[in-house]
């Protein structure tokens, strides 16, 4: 009986929208489909930059970058927030093979997993052993292990309709594997890409050693899905082959990176902030387009069509392009360090960073009664297809802001491409489409503007937001 | 009020789910995700046969093909069905270019317009006018058209969300623009590429004369969108220069070709015959992979999905691969007249040429009360994101079979990508993901297993058909 009277208390505010909304909504997607930035801004970040790796000169030239073409809008301020970065560097192109016999060798895809020792410079060669979990790795033991390549091969769930799910049970192989066998004696870890489809790509992507200390690090790759289909293949029939890789990827000392900020100081509520953002930095493989490329230039278009379309926001709308997603959260941690500091009050924040397709809707992460403010604005969106408005996870980057009270919300695009180029050569431009990118940016742009508008109700009890 | 009622219909309906309901879709998305065929077959028909335009060899060897693969399913009956089609024939490449003096030109990308008569052998070469509509060659008069090429420049609309009806309202210049133009003395046509997109491509496609006769035929081809905008920048710039082209395409003597169909006998309700289909012809410049090589396979494992998820149909369920829709819809005509002549009773007919694409939903061309029917089936489909049930177009091949009380129904897959592929030389297999195309099978097969559970209800008061 309750779920049916909030369908009334729906249906009631549905037919009392005020005419503006829909035309405001009207107007903006219009704008983002005939005179967006985003696919422009992205061309040039994609092309002419490329890919974007913390520490390195393309993330540099990518915070010049964006700086200047928000420089370029007229918004009310533009500036740089200093943070510390990692700064890890792949080094020549890795090379492995499977050795089933001397001299019988066949070569295979890899490449060094974000965070990564080296191997010695000639390489290491071992046997090798196949796991698709820990407890496998538990069960068999040291005595298996020990002198070993493990070989994680478990595949993500083909399934799960939302690809992120699959991802989310498989990614600790990748993050955690090399800690994990190294305290079994392993001498190095390969790892099966995230990646539902077979192909030959590799995937990168971070990993951590956790509190391993620095001698008993052991170097830890991502093979590619056909690769791993084919070294399993291998093991079922000879488990006596040998693995071999090579990479001389090596970590270096922090250094000097910048989030990006810019905004329109609200007209009305200055000092309540709504944040909208995706990170700069990328993976080095691919030109890093749909990760994150789209994300931050969705994120500066909104800004840029909240102004095209005539809105002069009451909140202060901020576009935060967060440095070191990938390999740190060093940029989202100092933005939300930063803030407290200041004691700034956060209302609303967005994040892109699941890639550039046609947008579903979002999830939101925030009470229910907040999720409830969300759901009564679900028939603005209905003419442009958008009818995912769910609890879910907003972001990474945006997560460090989480208070009570807080609206986070991540865009939700459709997912079943987006791992066939995640951290992967092939993300690159030409596979994100012009108008999914830019409806996108408008669904984006819609949302903000609604939360500008009508600002976060109901307003929590409990506010541990200095004001 | 009365929608409120429905509203409550709809809950009260829902939470009467049968678990048996959920857990068949379930079943059936789990097969198509993990043992689905839809893939492999349209890597058979895309890579190993190609562009199947109707009459050609190509068509019958996926004629061929697919009747085989049928067979092999353990169907209760394969059958061919003969009917008699248009072969049209491209010929060699064409060439075109802009003189904009003498021994000054720009080569442009041009395709013959399926049906279109050749130019002559040297080529044809005169003055061009630009305009947006037919209104605008009605204004302009004879006067000014006499012995020129007409260029039909109106572009698809960026801002509607539905690319279909973006073409919709674009489709008439190419497929009567030469019939037109040719009453006004023009020489020749050449077309924008019905493409939202910038790019290289020409989009081939179906034109007609009408009652045009043959002498007074006019050649007519597409140009690619960059292309367009070009020769529509030089004009602005030079009003008198001329436009080349050369094409040598052909129409032939009809050929006998064949509609594939394949049954599963009702065990219920033999009588009563459920459609699902595609059309196996495509045009001849790519491999035809999302027109609508998606929807042949998708349809074909329909009936597949139905029998590994263990479901006996109550009804005969009907997989109908339809030759030469893209100049002709011979098939679909000739399905529709074989049926009426034998008394067949059809209830209900789903389409797939929309592309392989992540699907939404469905569109509808049934009364109300039916829609009714199926908006009770919408939170089975929650959890595969299947979210558009509304009104709509069934589709070209299966619009024949209506008849009152029928529900024919379209899959909406989504549409943003699809007109960069549209009837170019880039609709190819590496533009269709794997689970975007299954996911499609899966839905198909869900609404296909819930009409055939239930039937269609309402029955309507009014039946045209013999029983």
């Amino acid at each position: 009986m309750k779920k049916l009277f909030s369908i009334v208390l729906i249906i009631a505010f549905a037919s009392s929208f005020s005419q503006s909304d829909e035309e405001v909504l009207k107007t903006i997607y219009h704008q983002t489909l005939t005179n967006g930035k985003s696919y422009e801004w992205l061309d040039y970040l994609s092309n002419q930059i490329g890919g974007r790796l913390s520490g390195s000169l393309n993330a540099e030239l990518a915070v010049e970058y964006t700086k200047k073409e928000l420089e370029s809008l007229g918004l009310d301020k533009v500036w740089l927030q200093p943070v510390m970065v990692p700064k890890w560097v792949r080094g020549a192109k890795e090379f492995a093979y499977i050795e089933t016999g001397p001299g019988q060798t066949t070569n295979v895809n890899i490449c060094a997993l974000g965070g990564s020792v080296a191997t010695n410079p000639t390489g290491l060669k071992a046997g090798i052993v196949e796991v698709k979990s820990f407890k496998e790795l538990e069960d068999l033991g040291k005595e298996n292990i020990q002198g070993k390549i493990v070989f994680f091969n478990r595949p993500m769930q083909a399934v799960l309709i939302n690809t992120f799910e699959a991802y989310g049970g498989c990614v600790n192989q990748r993050y955690a594997g090399a800690k994990i066998a190294a305290d079994y004696g392993a001498v190095g870890v390969i790892v099966r890409s995230m990646n539902l489809r077979l192909d030959d790509f590799p995937h990168t992507g971070a990993m951590s050693y956790g509190d391993l200390p620095v001698d008993k690090r052991i170097p830890s790759a991502a093979i590619s899905t056909n690769d791993a289909e084919l070294l399993s293949g291998m093991l079922a029939l000879n488990k006596d082959i040998k693995f071999f890789f090579r990479q001389n990827c090596k970590q270096l000392p922090d250094v000097q990176s910048y989030n990006v900020i810019g905004q329109i100081t609200g007209s009305e509520y200055p000092n309540e902030i709504i944040v909208v953002g995706g990170h700069l930095d990328s993976w080095d493989l691919g030109d890093g387009a749909h990760d994150d490329g789209a994300g931050v230039v969705q994120s500066m278009d909104v800004l840029r069509l909240l102004k095209e379309s005539g809105i002069t926001p009451k909140r202060t709308i901020r576009v935060v392009l967060f440095m070191n997603e990938e390999n740190g959260l060093r940029g989202g941690n100092k933005y939300a360090e930063v803030a407290k500091a200041k004691g700034e009050n956060h209302i609303f924040a967005l994040e892109s960073d699941s890639g550039g397709f046609t947008p579903r809707g979002f999830s939101f992460d925030c009470s229910d009664a907040n999720l409830n403010q969300v759901k009564q604005w679900e028939p603005l969106f209905k003419p442009y297809l958008i009818h995912y408005f769910e609890k879910g996870y907003g972001g990474a980057d945006i997560n460090p802001l989480k208070v009570d009270g807080i609206v986070l919300a991540g865009l939700r695009p459709d997912s079943q491409r987006y791992f066939d180029h995640h951290h992967a050569s092939n993300d690159t431009f030409e596979h994100v489409n012009k108008r999914e990118l830019e409806l996108g940016a408008g669904t984006m742009t819609s949302l903000v503007y609604l939360f500008d508008k009508y600002g976060v109700n109901p307003i929590p009890n409990i506010k541990n937001i200095k004001n």
